[in-house]
C-alpha cells in the first residue's frame, strides 16, 4: 500500500537536509534549527559542500558522505539541480524525499516537464516524493519538525489532529499552532503532489493510532474511486473533514496555476464525499477550527442542542443555523424547567437566557455551575452550546472556569463555547483557559453551531456504518 | 415622519437617568458613569428619591424636580413601575424614552399585556419609546453614551457606521468598539420595539450626515412595504446591510421568545431586500466587519479583483468565493505582466504570487511597494485583495506599512487585506496599524472576498439607481 512509506516520513531515525545553510527566514538553516529546537531525537545530517558545520552540527559534502543512510531527505535547492540530487538520494538508498524546491508545474511549461522527469526518475528508483513545491511535514510526537520557514516557535503540542493540504498555509510558519491546544499528530503539505497524494496518506492515517481526526485541504483528487474507497473505510473509524477549492470554473483555472492541478467537477466531489462519509468544510479557518470538537469532545448521541446564553439572539441564531445541519433546539424536561423557574421567572425554557437573572443572583458561581450541569444532565439534551459574556475586567472568569472544571467528565456530551465581550484580551485569556481544560471555544457563534452540526452528522454516519 | 424624533434621541441637550444608582455592572450608576467618561457635554439628571448624589452629580426625587425638561429619559426600573414613570415623563414633557427595563413581551403573557398597555399610553401622550428590553443607544459624535452595562471603555471613536438591532449584542458591553477603527455614528438596540422601529430609524439615517453606511440586525420587519420604500430611497445614497435572523421555522419560534417578534417568511424578506437594494449578511460578526469596506474604501467601478499573495491557494479561494458575488480575477495588462516578469520569472500573472520571489529579493520594501502600486494602477484591476504574511518577529511590518502609506490616495480603488502568520500578536499589531492608516483588515480570507463582493454589488445597485 502507498501508505506504508509515511511511517518513514513521519518517524524517521535520521534526516538529510540538503540546501543552503545561510541564516535567513527560509532554507536549510531554518530547517535544521526547527528540528533541533523541536527536540527531534533522530540524527540530522546537513548536506552542502560549502559548509563545515551548521548550528554545531557537522555538514556533509553529499548524501553519500553521511555516516549512515538517511531515512528521509529534505531537498531545498534550485529546481534544475533536483534530478542530480534525487539520483544521489536513490543511490544512497534514501527512499523518502520531501521536495521543498519550487519552480515546477506551478511555475511554467519548462517546470512541468522537469516535474514529469523527476517523477519518472523516482518511480524507476523506488523513491517516494512529497512535493515538489511543498513546505514539508511535521510530526510533533517525535519532535520531527523540519519546517524550512522561520515560524518563531518550533515544538508543536502532540495531539490527535492530522492536517494535510496542497498549500503551505497549514505549515507552522503560516498558522499559530501553539494556540491549537487540541494538539497535532501529523502535518503534510503535498504541494504539487507529483507522487504521493491524499489517498496514500489517508491509507496511512486510517491505521495511525496518533490520529483521531483528519482535516484536509484539496484542490484536486487524483483517483476519485480510490478516494471513496479509502475514505469510506477510514470514516467508520475516525472523522474526515475536507475543504475543497477549485470548485468553480474560475477557481479551477486558478488552481491549475497554483499546483498544476486538474479540476474535478464539484458535484462529483460532493457525491464522493457523501458516499465516503467525508464532511465538507467551507472556509479556510475551519480546517483548524472544526477538528477541535472531534479532538476534545465525545460524539453526541442525538441532535438536540441545549443553549445557555446571556441573550436570546443566540437562541435564534442557533435555531436558524442549526436547522441546516439537522440540529434542533432541545426542550428542557419538565423537572429541569420547574427547577429553573424557581431560580428566576421564565428561566426554564430554551434557550436558557441567564441575562435577566444576573442582577438578582447573589452567588453567581454556584448558580451558574448548577445551571450548566443541570442542562447537560437533562435527558432531552444531547449537546450544549454555551454563550459566555466576558466582562472587561475578568470578574466572571473564575466562575466560568470553576464551572467547567466541575463539568469535566460528568456526562459524555459535547460542549462548545462562544465568548463575547468588550475586551479582546479578556476574551482571549478566558478562551485560552477553557481550551486548556479541554473545551473548544470558537471565535464566531456560527462556527460553534457548525462544529456541533458536523459532530452530529458524523455521529450519524458512524452509527450507520457500524450497525 | 417617524425619523425626526431620533435627532432628539441621538443629540439630546439633557438626559434623565431613572433607576438604581447602586454601584455594579449594570444600572443607572453605570449609565451615568458611561456618559461622564464618554465626555457627554449635555446635562445629566439622575432620578431616584433614595439618593442625594451619584458620581458627584445631584440626583432628583422625580423627573418633575429636574431644573429643566430632559430631552430624553432612560428608564431602568422594575417593569411593573414603568407605567407610572412613563406617565411622569409625559407630564414633564419628555417625549423620548429609552426603556431599558425588561420583563415585557419577551418574558411572558403578563409582560406582553404590560407592554401593550405602555405602548398605548405612549401613543396617547405622544411619547416615543425605544425598547423595552433594550441596552440603549450610543451617539459617539456628541459623547452621548448612556451604556447601562460596564464595558470597561466609554468613548467610542466617531465615524460613519450606524448599527442597529433587536439585541444588546451590538452595544458597547458586548463588542470591542475600540478595535473598530472605522468609527461609529449611531448605535441603537430596539429590543422588543414596542414603538419606534427599523423604518423610523432608517428614515432618520437616510438624512443623517454623520452616517455613511448602515448595518442592521433584524428578527422581524413591522411594515414590509414601508421597509422597501424607505430602503429603496436610502440605498441610492448609502449602503444598507442586513442580517436577518428567524429565517427558519425553528429560528422564528426562538425569535418569538427573544423579542416577541412575529416571523416574516424569508423568501419575502429576501425579495424585499433585492427590491430595496439592501445587501444581506449571513453571520453575526459581519455586522461589524463588512461595513468597514464601505466606511474606508471607495466603491469599485468594476468587478475585476487583483490579488497579491504569498500563496497560490488564496488565488483559488478568491476565485471560488468571488464567483458567487460576480467577482472575477483580474488579468494584468501586458505592460504590467512584462514588468513583473522582469522582477521574477512568472510573477506577471494573477494571482501575483510573491512567495517564490522573496528569497531572491534584496530590497523587499521598495519592490513590494512597487508591485502593489503597479497592480492598483493597472487599468484591468478594479480592486485589490492583498494577502500578507506577518512573520513572527515583525520583520516585514515596516515594509508593509510603508507600502500602504505610499498607496494612500493614489488611485481610488478599494483595497482589502488578510494577514496570516505564526504569531497572533504580530498579526494583531500589523492589523491595528493598517486599519489606523484607513485600510480594512479582515480575520478570514473569505470575509475579504465577501466585503469586495458586497462593495461591488452595491456599486452596481447605485449605478442602476442613479442613472
Amino acid at each position: 500500500m502507498g501508505g506504508d512509506i509515511f511511517s518513514r516520513f513521519f518517524d524517521p531515525e535520521s534526516v538529510a537536509i540538503i540546501g543552503s545553510f545561510k541564516e535567513g527566514v527560509f532554507g536549510g538553516y531554518v530547517a535544521v534549527k526547527s528540528l533541533r529546537q523541536a527536540g527531534y531525537s533522530g540524527r540530522i545530517y546537513p548536506v552542502n559542500p560549502s559548509y563545515d558545520e551548521v548550528l554545531g552540527l557537522r555538514t556533509y559534502p553529499s548524501i553519500h558522505d553521511t555516516p549512515d543512510t538517511p531515512d528521509v531527505a529534505m531537498i531545498m535547492i534550485n529546481a534544475r539541480n533536483v534530478p542530480d540530487v534525487l539520483e544521489q538520494c536513490a543511490r544512497r538508498g534514501t527512499r523518502a524525499v520531501i521536495l521543498v524546491a519550487d519552480g515546477f508545474a506551478e511555475r511554467n511549461q519548462e517546470g512541468a516537464l522537469l516535474q514529469e522527469r523527476i517523477t519518472a526518475m523516482a518511480r524507476e528508483w523506488g523513491v517516494r516524493i512529497i512535493g515538489p513545491n511543498t513546505a514539508g511535514i511535521v510530526s510533533p510526537h517525535t519532535g520531527f519538525n523540519p519546517c524550512p520557514y522561520e515560524a518563531g516557535y518550533y515544538g508543536l503540542k502532540p495531539g490527535p489532529v492530522a492536517i494535510f493540504s496542497q498549500t503551505g498555509m497549514i505549515n507552522p510558519q503560516a498558522y499559530p499552532y501553539p494556540q491549537l491546544t487540541a494538539g497535532i499528530s501529523r502535518i503534510c503539505d503535498f504541494g504539487n503532489k507529483c507522487d504521493l497524494d491524499e489517498c496514500d496518506l489517508l491509507e496511512y492515517l486510517e491505521h495511525d493510532d496518533k490520529t483521531r481526526v483528519i482535516s484536509m485541504y484539496l484542490e484536486s483528487i487524483r483517483d476519485g474511486e480510490r478516494f471513496v474507497k479509502v475514505c469510506g473505510r477510514l470514516t467508520s473509524k475516525k472523522p474526515a473533514l475536507a475543504l475543497k477549492l477549485g470548485t468553480t470554473p474560475e477557481g479551477a483555472m486558478a488552481s491549475a496555476s497554483h499546483t498544476g492541478s486538474l479540476a474535478v467537477d464539484d458535484r462529483i466531489f460532493d457525491a464522493a464525499c457523501r458516499q465516503a462519509g467525508v464532511l465538507r468544510l467551507s472556509a479556510f479557518n475551519e480546517l483548524f477550527e472544526i477538528p477541535k470538537i472531534f479532538a476534545t469532545q465525545p460524539l453526541p448521541s442525538g441532535n438536540r442542542v441545549g443553549i445557555v446564553t446571556y441573550t436570546g439572539a443566540l437562541g435564534v441564531l442557533t435555531s436558524d443555523q442549526g436547522a441546516g445541519y439537522g440540529l434542533s433546539m432541545a426542550s428542557l424536561s419538565p423537572e429541569t424547567a420547574d427547577a429553573f423557574d424557581r431560580i428566576f421567572p421564565e428561566l426554564g425554557h430554551m434557550p436558557v437566557d441567564i441575562g435577566p437573572m444576573i442582577p438578582a443572583v447573589k452567588d453567581f458561581s454556584t448558580v451558574y455551575t448548577q445551571i450548566l450541569e443541570t442542562v447537560l444532565r437533562d435527558e432531552n439534551v444531547d449537546a450544549l452550546f454555551n454563550v459566555m459574556w466576558a466582562d472587561a475586567r475578568g470578574k466572571n472568569e473564575k466562575a466560568y472556569i470553576e464551572a467547567y472544571e466541575a463539568l469535566k467528565g460528568i456526562v459524555p456530551k459535547p460542549v462548545v463555547t462562544w465568548i463575547y465581550g468588550p475586551g479582546p484580551s479578556a476574551v482571549r485569556a478566558l478562551k485560552e483557559q477553557l481550551e486548556a481544560l479541554g473545551y473548544p471555544v470558537f471565535d464566531e457563534p456560527e462556527r460553534c453551531v457548525k462544529s456541533l452540526g458536523m459532530a452530529c452528522r458524523y455521529a450519524q454516519i458512524r452509527r450507520n456504518k457500524n450497525k
